[in-house]
């Protein structure tokens, strides 16, 4: 392809909104530009990509059983009202009338279009399993859209449900997902990690996110350095440390002290003034769950993990009280919270059970109590409540201690169960002639946001460094010096050359100076750029370079063609 | 791939609002499924016929020299304000806000989007000429969607918009567009012709539409039997038969006389009461144009083209006069109005113009006027405003004469010239520094459509008949017998050795009646089918059978797959 007679609008700057590194380099390389918040439109380099991905998504699904389909972007809403979800989804599900005046939506997710096609169409076992896909634009109206294409309006997405006969099988299908995935991700040239995630709204029993690691990244994920347990910081699971049994009512401390602490709220402080470690302070914060007060107890060390308060709660709102809710619920003022004596429902992780001589406040102000045992002067539901933390040990092995990850989500795997196939009555006749829900998994692939990812990762200052298979283009053949014959005619002689090997070719055939070209080269992004100048050619060579390598290699001219194909065709896989 | 594994819910019968042969076929071989009015879900046989369909559009546009984009479905109003469409389009337009109150509405077609992005990126005539596709999800809110794909709510359409510098670059590039469809239809295996139509609407000043041949189609065309000429018949150029000079005001008729003509109101009546022939009489009819009265003529056996009538009086509604209209207009009944003394704007045909002997309403009841002449008794805009009928001579050639057709349009190319790019700011810089609009042309195929329509065109009493080059699969492979070891071994040795040359086949390996497969097989409508049954196989051979053909051939076994991988290849071209 000639870059002269493509259509690739770069820009010296991205506009100031643009922030994160992909959103700049995306509309700079002239892979895209806004239309509205949110809401993009691809251009010819920006879109090759795309297609390369959905080229790999599509083979992957395929050869893991799943069979294409396309449903509308427009639903009605009558699906959604049987599902529960017309009144559960926030403002991010668009509804609008028709000119009839029918309810619709446009679709940011497909569950209740393709249980109404399954229930209709799949009456027997003998036609389970059944597992299909679509790749298309969903919207979700967020609030705040942002990063461009991490965080966007309208989308595409590859969406995957199965059905099966019995949870058996569905855990066989979700295994067979994930392990597409897995593959997925590694074909399109991406560092990541899959990690036990929380199901949130799209609720469900098991769930995997699959991560791309960038130091961009918004989500948290830890991972342990001795085995494979992975997760989601938001589920990961913190193992209590040191003495984990329960204290005996019989606690070998002295009696509940009342100490005063004037002015100290923080732990920090009141550590400091009490001269004790973090560690053996009880840190209690007061909750609103969906409107009612309760309690969370973590050890002073520790962060109160709020999806897992959420659960334990089994709350669908969690906000942090104010200083009225804490005053109402306590009778005390911020900062001087405690267990002891509380009347609202109080939640504890597993390492406050084994505090058997610890500091708490006294719901009064600058007031404190020490020698406080759990068990023999409060009470609390125990669970796992803490923040996991970089050098926890891992809960799944013995050895390993965590390290912390920055991840962009660009897959997510659910196991749902009957969540739909109940409410929407999507059944089938079992052997015995029984009428059962179907059992669904549901698998989701943020195409676009795949683009965004590999871009976070692969990146310098200069620009975008794609990895190879989902390259706009292999290689930029960039002639130096457009007036040079010489040098234009070997352009033109390796661009055929590559492009007859199956090589993608840029030729940056401009009549610009080789400064804007190197610019251009760096920006777009080509995993590969060979420059046949004036003067190395007269040596019989020129110039190929990686595009994060500091130099360039020499390679003679006759071999050019040759070598390079080689190592795309090596990149590819 | 097995017919077992895939999914394929076939129906006995389709619902009963399916009406059109495509719309029952494709729910009927589960194609497709409805999600709401004129809302279809594509399912994997479907798409696979649509995916073909994309394919040979996106290589042809790209050969042609477009590069794909993908624009949003979601449009913000404030580009639709600009362009003046935000008010003139219809309630088609499907409007909505956002959860800020933001106006958007989902895109039917994409000119705004596209002149907004070439606007911003494109500012000197080196830029030119630009043109861009994309394939999509387009949105129009039909009041009566109708005939499944053929008029759908949501729908795939591919749309391509030209840029260029002058008239004469955008003419040309309207060509290779037409000369692109041209080779697409072509290859998608349809007959069709290209006619010229009106540009309606969507505006400009030169513009063909694509129609597939079928007697289903919802337009008529006409096309020359001797030359090129083919037009819809809403555009086709009437020619006048018989002597078309102007009558002299001095006509050599008797002057004007007043008839009774009681109770005879239509053609045939008066004529007969009168005894002379249809062609003797001007029919004049009231029209109500933008609300106000004016009169169409037309000889006696011709129909009024409202379409050209609209034209021709600059109208943007046109509505036939209902009793009340014409009595304002004429002070006579319906059925008795005529030219002579009419006070509203007259538009009348060519071949009114030589009538110099007429018979014509008096705007009186139960009263006619004989021998009144065109100039002489009365005067009119002289324009072409007849229907264009069969057997008519061509206006462009001498020797031709019309031939009626149905159709379906599948495309449609429109020079736009300056209407976008005019109102929106669309504007380059020359060779001299001057600021000019970009000449747009753009250029539409419906994908979906194009599935309906090769349905329609390619079908018999028991299903589809696919064209090869758009066939979700090439051959059928039947083994009429499942419990035969030898029948099932060799139909999948032929499965696995035609998939290994490239050949698509669906496998029938379902536990089912040999008549059961039979039937689903005419109704899938691959192009070819190879049954596979004990008693052929017996004498060494199979039976290969072309969708339309009555009979099977016969061949032998050790041929088939060189055979049928020889045939499905010279069909795709």
């Amino acid at each position: 392809m000639r870059f002269s007679r493509s259509f690739i609008p770069t820009l010296k700057e991205a506009p100031a909104e643009a922030t994160s590194p992909s959103h700049v380099l995306l509309l700079r390389a002239g892979c895209m530009r806004k239309v509205a918040a949110g809401i993009y439109t691809f251009l010819p380099l920006g879109l090759r990509a795309l297609a390369k991905i959905q080229r790999i998504v599509r083979e992957e699904m395929t050869r893991a059983g799943a069979q294409e389909v396309l449903m509308p972007a427009v639903q009605p809403a009558e699906l959604w009202q049987e599902s529960g979800r017309w009144e559960q989804y926030g403002p991010e599900l668009l509804r609008f009338k028709d000119r009839k005046g029918t309810e619709f939506c446009l679709g940011p997710t497909h569950e209740e279009v393709i249980v109404d096609l399954v229930r209709r169409d799949v009456r027997s076992y003998r036609q389970l399993p059944v597992c299909l896909f679509q790749i298309q634009a969903k919207f979700r109206d967020e609030l705040r859209p942002r990063g461009g294409l991490l965080r966007g309006r309208e989308f595409i997405m590859k969406d995957a449900y199965s059905f099966d006969a019995d949870v058996d099988a569905a855990g066989r299908s979700y295994d067979v997902m994930f392990a597409a995935y897995e593959r997925i991700f590694r074909r399109c040239g991406l560092e990541f990690r899959a990690v036990e995630a929380d199901t949130g709204p799209i609720g469900g029993t098991r769930s995997h996110e699959f991560q791309v690691l960038a130091d961009t990244g918004e989500d948290s994920i830890v991972a342990c350095d001795a085995c494979d347990y992975a997760a989601n910081v938001e589920k990961a699971e913190a193992r209590a440390e040191g003495a984990t049994g329960a204290v005996s009512e019989a606690s070998a401390a002295p009696p509940v002290e009342k100490v005063a602490t004037p002015g100290k709220r923080t732990v920090e402080e009141v550590c400091a003034f009490l001269q004790v470690s973090p560690s053996a302070l009880v840190k209690t914060l007061i909750y609103l769950a969906d409107g009612k007060p309760i309690a969370a107890l973590v050890r002073g060390d520790r962060e109160v993990n709020e999806v897992k308060l959420k659960r334990a709660a089994g709350a669908r709102d969690l906000l942090l009280g104010n200083d009225a809710a804490i005053a109402a619920a306590t009778g005390g003022p911020v900062g001087f919270s405690g267990p002891v004596g509380l009347k609202i429902p109080i939640f504890a992780d597993n390492e406050v059970r084994a505090m058997a001589d610890a500091v708490v406040g006294a719901n009064a102000a600058d007031t404190h109590l020490r020698h406080v045992a759990f068990g023999r002067d409060f009470d609390a539901t125990v669970v796992d409540l803490r923040q996991a933390a970089a050098g926890d040990a891992c809960p799944r092995c013995a050895r390993g201690r965590f390290r912390f990850f920055r991840g962009i989500e660009v897959g997510h795997v659910f196991f749902l169960g009957t969540k739909y196939s109940e409410p929407m009555k999507c059944t089938f006749l079992d052997e015995k002639g029984v009428e059962k829900p179907a059992i669904m998994g549901c698998y989701g692939i943020g195409i676009t946001r795949i683009a965004a990812a590999a871009v976070e990762q692969n990146r310098d200052a200069a620009g975008i460094a794609w990895p190879m298979p989902i390259a706009p283009f292999h290689v930029t053949v960039l002639p130096a010096q457009m007036n040079v014959p010489r040098v234009v005619e070997t352009a033109e002689k390796l661009h055929d050359a590559l492009e007859a090997s199956g090589v993608e070719v840029l030729l940056d055939d401009r009549d610009e100076r080789a400064g804007v070209k190197f610019k251009d080269a760096d920006l777009l992004g080509a995993p590969l750029r060979v420059t046949i100048g004036e003067k190395s050619l007269a040596k019989g060579v020129v110039e190929l370079k990686e595009r994060l390598a500091k130099e360039p290699e020499l390679v003679p001219v006759e071999d050019a063609a040759r070598v390079i194909a080689e190592r795309v065709k090596a990149r590819l896989g």
